[in-house]
């Protein structure tokens, strides 16, 4: 059986780590914070000092951290990925980042005899608790098979969509539906609210119709009885927004629902509700810090 | 059994009262064009000359027309519904209409010894050939009781929600939940067609995530097969987004991503769109108009 590698134990990551682990695999981890792998050493995994050593310890790198800046710092930095000798290994970076980083990994990697994928997940922290993501991946169609049974370990849904990038491009079109669930269950609220109706009861009603969406279904009772705890951070949404536009402009096209929903998430951000959930985006309207 | 009077005969209406004829309600009918009354008529409806002739041989008066104005026409218009005795009987608006206008003619069927509900419902022309409709109900709560097993006859959901006007009031909310989905899915797929990806996987991939929603489910596959018939029209969601809005500003709450939907579907509309359905806003972007 292979030994995996495994970079980022936050919230995610060390679910996911948790998972390999419980699947029999030999796993090393490195993080940041090294306090935070402190459970999956209990359960059996390794620590390794830098990614560096983590890799040449490892026949498949896991990476999961927070933004582009920290994959590239991951994979291009001191100590990173790329200083050990990677030759006829596999990296997988499970972050969702930009497509063109996901290329400039994928050539590095050739360069230097490996081969990398991109698979950003979806299916929140929930998902990762209970291994069932979806997974969505770019990379070689020939190491595909290699790849699928690892993702597996954590994912009930594992998609090759294409080529390098290809998995970040397809969360980032999850990512702008979810712009428009969201945008659209908070508005609702604030017109249902402002017109004094029954809110409970018009999310049933509205849930059952041709509006259903899974955001009203997870976040509406949420909102209404103020949780406001992530599921999802602000903070990421907002730079997953913010991944989709730039994105969007270098291949020019406009999308201007998403950029007003990212025109949103910033002032929420800016508001100071980065570490509340997407949810709390309501706070625009009803929150404290505005009224 | 109670005598209905049933006014307005289009694609939704046509159905909703072939329902009522199946449960063996005794029907008299009203349209504009009178050859849209035609079905009904061999179904054993009575063709009435004047909203008023007919309301003042029904005991509940049903009517779903196309615009506020058109409401607005049928009740106080010459020969409408408010010219006839109307003491002792039941209105019933299933337009989708302004909670401003339910509340007046709740008003005035007040003054007339009548009550009056406002029901707007939502599941298309599919759900009212099925019986499968949701109506959002508004009205005095002592009569609710008698309209219900009326609005059952085409709704498998009838919700009373509160007074006059906020059956208008939910419709609209459901309608800025539709707003998101339908900008949210039209953005997708312009972005992953950009990026080269395999728009159905895209789909199926999205469709099994948080971003699930039933505008993608249904409405998704359709635009891949480059099918814009009308499940609903976008002249008619032009005209629900405009009165959500008007509605807002006199609440004085603003609806930024809603408005922005509004400005979409007015541009779609305006490029010759209107008798197509709310999936053909992709058309901004895929169109042979504005290409």
């Amino acid at each position: 059986m292979k030994t995996i590698g495994f970079i980022g134990t936050g919230v995610m990551g060390c679910s996911m780590a948790m998972h390999l682990l419980d699947k029999g695999y030999s796993l090393n981890v490195y993080n940041r914070t090294r306090s935070k792998t402190d459970q999956l050493v209990k359960n059996g995994a390794l620590w390794r000092d830098t990614p560096q050593e983590l890799a040449e310890k490892s026949d498949i790198i896991l990476t999961i951290v927070g933004y582009p800046s920290d994959v590239e710092n991951v994979y291009f930095g001191k100590d990173g990925l790329f200083s050990a000798d990677l030759k006829g290994k596999i990296l997988i970076d499970l972050t969702t980042s930009t497509p063109s980083l996901a290329k400039k990994i994928a050539t590095h990697a050739l360069q230097v005899g490996a081969v990398a994928f991109d698979a950003p997940v979806s299916g929140g922290d929930l998902g990762a608790q209970k291994g069932t993501l979806s997974a969505m991946v770019g990379g070689p169609l020939q190491f595909f098979e290699a790849v699928e049974p690892i993702l597996s370990a954590f994912s009930k849904r594992v998609t090759y969509l294409g080529e390098a990038g290809a998995g970040q491009h397809t969360k980032m079109a999850n990512q702008i539906m979810v712009a428009g669930t969201m945008t659209g269950l908070t508005e609702l609220l604030v017109y249902a609210k402002a017109a004094q109706l029954d809110l409970f009861q018009v999310l049933e009603v509205v849930g059952a119709s041709a509006a259903a969406n899974w955001s009203l279904e997870n976040y509406g009772p949420r909102i209404l009885n103020q949780n406001f705890e992530p599921g999802f951070f602000a903070k990421h949404f907002l730079k997953d927004l913010k991944i989709a536009l730039d994105e969007a402009e270098k291949m020019n096209i406009d999308l201007p629902a998403t950029k007003e929903a990212y025109r949103l998430y910033q002032l929420l951000n800016e508001l100071g509700y980065e570490e509340k959930g997407t949810q709390a985006l309501i706070n625009l309207w009803w929150g404290d810090k505005t009224q």
